[in-house]
């Protein structure tokens, strides 16, 4: 049962697709509060061994018990345990456990307070700082159909391409043609499986969006063209600002429409990013929206059938203003003694222009012929940047579907595109992250997502990027990138990378079963990935477990996140069968009882575990995902009866696929099984 | 076996006491290069298998294999996993495993790289960038028989007093009396154990060393003596930079004997900490040490007995030379256009002038009269202070054993003080990180020492400082230190209170017995939280264990370190007896055999496991150090036969205690035991 309740004067966020009434009288569980400058809080004593799941992109727990969180989308690359908000809010809270299971969903596209515990160990305390918001309240049985019904209210999952599950090797640093063909060459003469790379800003003329350098890129089509040839895809970045030059066409459309977003006295609003002062397109608008996703098509003619959207929340480098009033802190304090902590205001008179509370409240955006300023729907900007883009690739293509994934976003967004997990770090920890962000993403409609394998910033090792890539196969964005400045992170450049290879031939032989696995959680309005606690509420170990996850109906993974670990502990919670592997070709299986083990997982060495009763297809390796089948198909399982798998096969392209038209049944008798 | 080996013309650094002479020929196991400017660097093949310990206060696992180091003393409060760097350089390394065993000392006061297996996962490089240095090469058949060979080259750890083994609350911003006394009280009042507090810069007039404010601390004699009629002690900081003003005596003073470390030109050098602009010490100079050294009796004289020492890496918030050139590098920005990257110039530049490598190419010390550039000689300051404070206690009482911890160290400082681990952060990875700099601060001597507990930057959660109290029950140093401008950190601030308190109890019940162990190892040379790879070096599962560690001789502990966790996973490498602490009067246990074991670990709980075979005394609680005995004395243990246990127990500080004349041994049946 879903009930919405009413708060204020909401704005649209396009997060909810179904119209519900407004319910009546106070909210169910909590207890509310509402200051007159419209702050509104919501606090609930939570009970002893009570669960918390959601809010999507964050750090922390599966159990989000005992954090702080804030929804206020921000580009903050250091992404520490403390964080209270990263690039997307996602206002979808579950409680389980001790007799009590809703969830909570806060449609409000301001900032929003999470005090999960953190202040109180046993209150929950939830703030709508602007208090124009509507509050949907779920109730069901368990956190599972919780979040199909939170789907239904919001929408079905985005549908990547099927060759999106391919591998994807990207840098902040590809700047050419020729380095695109050596990367992809390096690839192929190592026989290592790609299916595309990724463009970041430094493909664009100055920056500048839906260009590319002409010099360094003097034919991008025929480098579509052979890439392509060769099953390959280029997938270049767009950024949400448009760099502020007279002569560029893009920006002198926008100015003469009157589609950026603009300041107080009407003027277009600037602030800098990578291509210096640029302007913001007023995404809130559906008609900017049509007129910024149609200039995908630039790229898109040139053969381009994927995109990452980037800057989004919308990052700001410095505003003029901000700017201005640096200098002159910095001026004033020039003079002082600079006792104490004077030293602490000059370093942070120019870390606080980036990002500003003042700059989000110099401009405005116009919603339904209102002008509204930007920090009381901050939280949208990247999630309307999507469905630009979406609007983009269905008026290119209405039959097809296209690659889109996005740093920042807002429910909603689920619907468009997927999303990678920010700017993460070469850091062991992120490896850990990364799997603890999946199943928080999966209940928030974000079914392709991802994280940076190896890590963005800062320097990977061997080790790290070989452990993270066992945890990218299964992952439905399984992407490396890494930053300029960086060491170099393809897996060529590693004296490991045939073991790197053989992890990357897992992949493709098991990417027709995971594209089903995909393809079902999202028709279904489903998760891939779910916490133990889901599967087995009623095992208090598989309840308190953070470091294992269920991957589609059949299968667990618990990946080694430490370093120079030798293997790692596994809790089952029934019989599983553990897949040992070393490559698609070479591996070993061993049946294993309900409880704990030790499974010894050397370094080239990762884990699957298969549920008893179940099997899964394991394909032949491939080189692409096209080639990616199961006409030689072994199934894995550890089977007592024979058994059958739903499987999902379609073009991969077609929009709106109906389940029942690509499903088919495989069956397998146990002793046919591996 | 020590062999030493020497390179170029090292300064002293007064880490090695027993003078060897020089080895001659290649250092064994390593290829070596030296460049035409002393960069030295040695290579070394790692074999699979063979695992790295050491170097001291460093972020990272227990074995340091593939990490990257750099031995460079630095103020730098994000303690994140990547980090290089902390305050100290502690250049102990040890290798064990597949075959080998040998330790390796860099005696280099200079700048040191460690690159064990990070660029490429089987080589050890290490880098002496200045290449003026002795190199230590140990072997022994065991990792515990090369720390004890190397505590014998470097001399016996430091021996704090016995009260300092009691809880110490701290926090940056307590200022006056009235706000000291408030907090005694406040942990009197609800019986919270305690014998110190430590008071933070807010303490002195104006951030001047040696001073205090007297108008917030009218009578710091006085407060002094009331407090330890109660059986309290108040533990002042020092800093390392001494306020340049003329009407300030020390300053005075340290110009008129040309005492502090002097620029190119002759004049003092002068850079902005807490008080402003501010000299430092010659420390390596005897007379400095000596003259500075009994300027703590000014503390001492109102009746202080302990103190940290500070900032003593030394940092520098800036010099007015290089916040000069951030100016000018600020102001050329101004006119630009700002694309791309400048604004993170210009943020850039202002970070820049903290701790840079410029200003510590600035001044110079002097050493056997020779002039030499603070940074070939930058890692030893911190050391140094610590000697000058030890130099002055003991002029102050020869007999008397005083509290001192520091910051920032080298190895030689284990003789003379403890330290904390610097300015971490409210992270539950630091209460981990906590346990894992244990056993490589011991390896290189420094046994009394600890994390702030709960954590010092950012705000703590109840259970974060709970669960880190609970770790910190077992380390020698046990405070709870927080920042200015965080969330209040004292126990009785929180709701579970209770439980807090109730986990000190056994703090003082054990502390005897704690005191035991500790002195114990520090007289023999000892480690008190050994690896389990040390202890069982033939189990495979043991010699893996990041997250537990062995306690003296009899026990092993294990600590929750993630939130909302009921219980963890514990490897035991033999049987042994868990008691699962609620309070010292309050616990249970449980015969454990050898294996890995779920052990339920409600938030209240915690637990200690004791080797079959072994007992341990509990004592009664206490509420002060000095009632802490065995009185009334309750062996915990699983014994097979009748067994003995060497118990050390003396005065609490006498300066060199003989070790046969404080032992006893107690003797328990096996039905004697709890």
């Amino acid at each position: 049962m879903i009930r919405k309740y009413r708060f204020g004067t909401p704005l649209p966020t396009g997060a909810v697709v179904r119209s519900l009434p407004e319910a009546q009288g106070p909210v169910p569980h909590f207890a509310m509060t509402r200051a007159e400058d419209g702050r509104t809080a919501f606090t609930l004593a939570l009970r002893e061994g009570e669960q918390l799941f959601g809010l999507g992109e964050a750090v922390g727990n599966l159990n989000r018990r005992g954090h702080r969180y804030r929804s206020w989308n921000m580009d903050d690359f250091n992404h520490t345990e403390n964080k209270e908000n990263l690039y997307c809010s996602h206002n979808f809270l579950l409680l389980s456990g001790a007799g009590r299971c809703f969830g909570l969903y806060m449609d409000d596209p301001g900032e929003v307070l999470w005090d999960l515990g953190f202040t109180q160990k046993d209150t929950l305390r939830i703030v709508s700082v602007n208090g124009d918001f509507d509050l949907y309240l779920l109730e069901e049985d368990t956190p599972d159909a919780l979040c199909r019904a939170f789907r239904g209210l919001t929408g079905r999952s985005y549908l990547p391409p099927r060759w999106a599950f391919g591998y994807l090797q990207s840098r902040w640093g590809y700047a050419s043609e020729t380095e695109i063909e050596a990367v992809a060459e390096a690839h192929r003469s190592r026989r290592i499986p790609l299916d595309g790379i990724c463009l970041d800003i430094d493909y664009m003329d100055h920056f500048k969006d839906f260009t590319w350098n002409r010099e360094r890129f003097p034919d991008l089509a025929g480098l579509c063209a052979r890439m392509k040839a060769d099953g390959l895809r280029l997938v270049p970045i767009i950024d949400a600002g448009i760099k502020a030059e007279a002569a560029f066409d893009v920006f002198r459309e926008g100015e003469e429409k009157g589609y950026f977003c603009e300041k107080a006295d009407g003027s277009t609003f600037l602030a800098a990013v990578w291509p210096g002062l640029s302007a913001f397109p007023d995404f809130l608008r559906p008609e900017v929206r049509a007129w910024f996703g149609k200039k995908y098509h630039r790229l898109m003619a040139a053969g381009i059938e994927g995109f990452w959207n980037d800057m989004n929340e919308p990052a700001l480098f410095y505003s003029p203003e901000g700017l201005e009033e640096a200098f002159a802190t910095v001026e004033g304090l020039r003079g002082e003694a600079m006792e104490h902590d004077a030293s602490f205001r000059l370093t942070g008179a120019f870390d606080g222009v980036k990002n500003s509370r003042a700059d989000y409240a110099r401009f405005f955006h116009r919603v339904e012929g209102r002008r509204v300023r930007h920090d009381r729907v901050h939280n949208l900007y990247g999630a309307a940047m999507t469905a630009a883009a979406a609007d983009g690739f269905r008026a290119f293509d209405p039959g097809k579907r296209f690659l889109l994934f996005s740093r920042s976003g807002f429910i909603g967004a689920h619907r468009d595109g997927g999303m990678w997990m920010g700017d993460n770090s070469s850091w062991w920890s992120h490896l850990l992250l990364h799997l603890k962000m999946l199943p928080s993403l999966n209940m928030c409609g974000f079914l392709y997502c991802g994280a940076d394998l190896g890590g963005f910033s800062g320097d990977t090792t061997e080790d790290l990027l070989l452990r993270w890539l066992q945890l990218g196969v299964f992952t439905p964005l399984m992407r490396n990138h890494s930053a300029l400045h960086t060491r170099d992170q393809e897996i060529y450049r590693f004296s490991v990378w045939e073991d790197m290879r053989n992890v990357l031939t897992v992949r493709y032989a098991l990417l027709p079963f995971l594209y089903s696995e995909f393809m079902q959680a999202a028709l279904t309005d489903g998760m891939l990935f779910r916490p133990l606690a889901f599967v087995w509420p009623e095992d208090p170990l598989a309840r308190q477990c953070e470091d294992q996850l269920t991957l589609g109906a059949h299968c667990m993974i618990a990946p080694v996140y430490q370093q120079n670990a030798a293997g790692r502990m596994v809790y089952l919670p029934e019989d599983m069968l553990l897949v040992r592997f070393r490559s698609a070709e070479d591996f070993d299986t061993e049946r294993l009882e309900k409880g704990w083990h030790w499974v010894p997982l050397a370094l080239r060495e990762f884990a699957l575990f298969i549920r008893r009763g179940h099997f899964i297809p394991l394909g032949e390796a491939a080189e692409r995902s096209a080639q990616a089948s199961l006409k030689r198909m072994r199934p894995l399982g550890w089977l007592d009866r024979e058994t059958r798998l739903d499987f999902y096969e379609d073009d991969g392209f077609a929009v709106c696929p109906r389940m029942e038209e690509h499903l088919r049944s495989i069956c397998v008798k146990p002793e046919e099984c591996v």
